[in-house]
C-alpha cells in the first residue's frame, strides 16, 4: 500500500452515516463500518467481528450499539464488546479508529491512534458557512490511484482536451505558477482579456471579456481546493467565484473515493448558476474525468508511477512536487519516523 | 487445498443424473463429469479429454458411453478410451473415480481409489424411508469454504440474529452439550416450556407452551443430521419432529456446494405444515444464511480459519470439536497416513 | 508470453481504420492505438501517451495526426510528439511499430523493427481478386490461445463431432497425409464417391455422388489457407471450390483475434450459395468452434500445452508439425537468434 496511514482521510459525507444505518467503506485498505453511538457521533470500527469474521455492517444499529447480524455480539463505538446473546460478554472487541465529524465530512485517521489529532484537519470552514442553495456535495468512487485523482486537478491544463465542451478549457495565454509550502502545494492559473467560457460563461454571460483566475490549493495525502473565478478587465472585484472541495481517499491501490463540494461565493441567491455549475460538473467529473482516469489507471496496471519513467512538462510542476511531497511522508512512515509522517 | 481427499463426499442428487445428459460438476478441486453407464450405475470420470483437454461434459451420452464434443473418443464408465472416430482407439483414458448411488444421492470418493467403500457412506436411510410427500431435497451453490457452512449448523445461536423471521430463534433458556465421539460430533439444544416459534409455530401453533429439542449429529467432512422437534412440557412423545440433512462438499477452498433434504417424521400426510417448512427454509437459507456466510468468506479472503485468530464462545463448542477433528484427518493425509484419513 | 514477435500479425481488417477513428487493439502482448496518417497509411502506435500513460485510442485523429484526450499532446504516424498544446514540445515519443497494409488485411511486426520486412507477408492476393459479391470477412475475438485456434483447423476430424449439422463432417473413407515444408505445414484431405454434405451439399445438392477434397496449409504463426471443394468422382475439375483464410493472433497467452475471409472460387455470381455458405459459418465459428475452443482453454488454465501431456492421435500430425515449427521459431528468438525467427 502506497499511501500514508498517520492522516486523516476523509471517509464519507456526514450526511451519509444515518441513525440506524451502519455504512461500509474501506479506507486505506481498511474495511471500516461507519456508525453513530449512543450520543450521536459517529464510531469507526473494523469491519469484521472477532469471533467469526462477519462483517459487522451487515448487522444492526440500535440505540448506538452495533450487533453482528450473525450471532448477535453487540459493539459500542469504542469497538467494546458489551453483549453475547449467548454466553459471558468476551474481552475481546474490534478495533476502533479516531473517527471526527467536522466541515460536514467524517475523517478517519487509519493509522496510529496516539497521533490523531482532530486539529490536523484541514480548515473547511467555507463549506459550513454556505448556504445549502449555493453548493452541492457528491461522492464519484472510482477505479484508479487517489493520486492520479488529484493530478487531475493540479494540472488543469486537461481542461483543454477533455472538459471544452463542460466546464471549458484553460484559456489561451494563461499562466501558471506552482509554490511548494512547507504544508502543501499552490497553483495559480492566471488569463487576462479572454472571452468567458464553459463555468465563468454559465455564471456571467452578459461579459465579452473578463480577467479569469484559478487557485489551486493541495494538502496530503488529497486534499484540495479549487478557487475559479472571472474579475472585469483590470478589476480587482471578483463578479463570480466558485470554490471547490476535491477530496480523495485511498480505497486501495487502485481505487479511490472521490468526495467533492462546490460552492458559489459570489452571487449566492442565483440558484440558476448554482444548478449551471452542478450541471456542467457532473457532466465532467462522471463522463469525462472518471472514464479517462481509469482507462489511464488500466494502462499503468500495478506499476509504480515513477517507475513508468513519465514524461515531465511544464504543466506538471504542481503535480510533481505535490507527489514527491507526499512520497517523502510514505517513506517516513515506512522508515518509522511516525512524528514527520503525522505532520500536516 | 485443505480438506480430505480419502472420504465420500456427496456431488449431486441422484435425481441430477438423468440419461443422455452429462453433468459437469467439480468435487474437492476435481472437475468431474457425472453420467449414466450403460447399466444405469452412475459414472464420474475426470472432465478433461485425454486427447486435447476439452471438457466430456460438452460432449454427448449415448447408450452409457460419453464421447468428447470436440474430435469423437469415447468412453465408457470406467474413463477406458473405447472409440476414435478417425483411427486406432488409443490406450490413454481418462481417470475414473469411485462412486456409489446410495440414499437418494451420488457419492464420489475423490482420492486414493484403494481406499474407497461404500460402508463408509453414511447411513441416510431416513431418506429413503421418508414419503415424497413428506419431504423436498434442495441445492444450494455458495461462494464460502465448505466449513464455514458446517460451523453454521453446528452453532444454532445464530437464528436468534438471522433466523428470527424465518426458522425463528434458539429459546431463551436454552441449553446446548457438545459431545465428541470417534466418528463426529454431537450437538444438542433443548429448553423448556417456551413459546413455539418459527418452523415450531408452523407445526403446532396450536400449543401456547412446549419443551423444545434441536439434535445436530456432523460426520466428516460435513454431512450433518439436524433434528429439531416440540413435546408437550413434561412429556416424552415428540408431537412434532423435522429431520434435516444437511451436507457439504467443497469445491474449491473458498466455494462449497450445499445439498439439503428436509424430511417430516411426524404428521407425515399434512403436506400444508411441509409446504410451510419448504418455504422457511427457503428464505432461511437463501435470504439470510447465504449472504452471510459469503460476506464472511469475503472478509477472511483466502486466509486460514486459525490464522485469524476467532474469538472462541461457549456457543462455538461443537463446531471447534468438528474443526479440530477435520485438521487432525486432513494432516493425517498429508502426513501420508492414508489409513487414519480412510477411517470415518 | 509464447509466441514470437518478429513476425507478421493480422491486427485488423483495412475497412475497420477509417477516417478519424482510432481503433484499440492489443497484439501479442501490445497494447496498440491504430489510424490512419497524413497519406491514408496506417500507423500502429504504442497506445500509451508517455506524458502520463493515458491510452491514445481514446484521443482523436485530425489530419493523420492523433492527440492525447487526457492533455492535448498529439503524435504523428512515427510516434513523434509534434505538438504539447502548453508548452515546447517535448522530445519523448512513442513506440510505433512496423505496420503493411496488404491483401485488405493491416499487419503488424511487434519486434524488432529492423527486421520488417513486408516481403515476408504472406501471399493473399486470391482476397483481393475474389469480388465482393463472392466473399465475406469476419472477426471473431476468442478466450484461448492462438494455438488452439490454428490446430482446431489443421485437424478438420473434430468436424465429424462439432460441424455435423452445419459445415458437414469429413466424410468415411477420407485419407489425410500431412506434410512439412521448410515454411510451413500442408495437410490434405481426400475421399472419393461420397455424398454431398454440409458446404459441399450448400453448393451443389444436384450431384448424389463426389470426390471431395479439402487442403489446409498453414504458416507461421498462425496463417491458414484452406481449400474445400468437390468434383464429379473421377474427373479433375473442380465444380465446386471455396478458399478461407484463418488468421489467428495472439493478444494474450489464452486470448486471441480470429480474423477469417471466405472467398468462392467457382460459381462467382451465384450469390445464394455465398450467402448459404456464410450462414453456415457462423453458425460453426460462433456456436459451434468458440464455446468448444474456450471450454478447452478454461480446462488447460495456463498450463503449458505439452506439460499436460496430450494423448497424440494420428490426426494431429499436422497440427502437432505446426506446433514444433513454432516452438522452434519461438526458442530461437529467446536464444536471441533473431534471423531463425524472421525467417519465415
Amino acid at each position: 500500500m502506497n499511501f500514508p496511514m498517520n492522516i486523516w482521510y476523509q471517509a464519507a459525507w456526514a450526511e451519509e452515516i444515518v441513525n440506524d444505518k451502519p455504512l461500509a467503506r474501506t479506507i486505506a485498505g481498511v474495511p471500516l463500518v461507519l456508525f453513530r453511538d449512543e450520543n450521536g457521533n459517529v464510531a469507526a470500527l473494523h469491519d469484521v467481528c472477532p469471533h467469526r469474521f462477519a462483517p459487522l455492517s451487515r448487522g444492526k444499529v440500535e440505540d448506538g450499539i452495533i450487533s453482528c447480524g450473525y450471532h448477535g455480539l453487540a459493539f459500542n463505538g469504542s469497538g467494546k464488546c458489551i453483549n453475547n446473546l449467548h454466553g459471558p460478554t468476551p474481552k475481546v472487541g474490534t478495533r476502533a479508529f479516531p473517527v471526527a465529524e467536522r466541515h460536514e465530512a467524517i475523517w478517519v485517521w487509519p493509522g496510529n491512534a496516539e497521533l490523531a489529532d482532530p486539529a490536523k484537519i484541514r480548515d473547511l470552514s467555507f463549506l459550513d458557512n454556505t448556504p445549502e442553495t449555493a453548493k452541492f456535495r457528491g461522492y464519484m468512487p472510482t477505479k484508479a490511484n487517489f493520486q492520479l485523482l488529484s493530478d487531475n486537478i493540479l494540472d488543469l491544463s486537461h481542461a483543454n482536451s477533455l472538459h471544452l465542451e463542460s466546464l471549458g478549457g484553460i484559456q489561451p495565454g494563461f499562466k501558471m505558477e506552482a509554490r511548494e509550502l512547507d504544508e502543501g502545494v499552490e497553483v495559480t492559473w492566471t488569463a487576462k482579456n479572454v472571452e468567458p467560457n464553459g463555468l465563468t460563461r454559465a455564471a456571467m454571460s452578459e461579459y465579452s471579456l473578463v480577467d479569469q483566475y484559478l487557485h489551486c490549493s493541495w494538502r496530503p495525502a488529497g486534499l484540495l481546493i479549487l478557487d475559479g473565478g472571472a474579475k472585469m478587465p483590470g478589476s480587482d472585484e471578483f463578479l463570480e467565484m466558485t470554490r471547490a472541495f476535491h477530496s480523495m481517499t485511498p480505497e486501495t491501490d487502485t481505487t479511490s473515493h472521490y468526495f467533492f463540494a462546490v460552492t458559489r461565493i459570489t452571487d449566492l441567491e442565483n440558484t440558476d448558476v448554482t444548478e449551471a455549475v452542478k450541471k456542467l460538473t457532473y457532466q465532467a467529473f462522471y463522463n469525462e474525468d472518471k472514464p479517462m482516469i481509469e482507462a489511464q489507471q488500466e494502462r499503468m496496471g500495478t506499476a509504480e508511477f515513477w517507475s513508468l519513467r513519465p514524461a515531465l512538462l511544464a504543466i506538471d510542476n504542481g503535480a510533481v512536487r505535490a507527489r514527491r511531497k507526499l512520497d517523502k511522508i510514505v517513506a517516513a512512515e515506512h522508515a518509522g519516523d511516525l512524528t514527520a509522517a503525522a505532520a500536516e
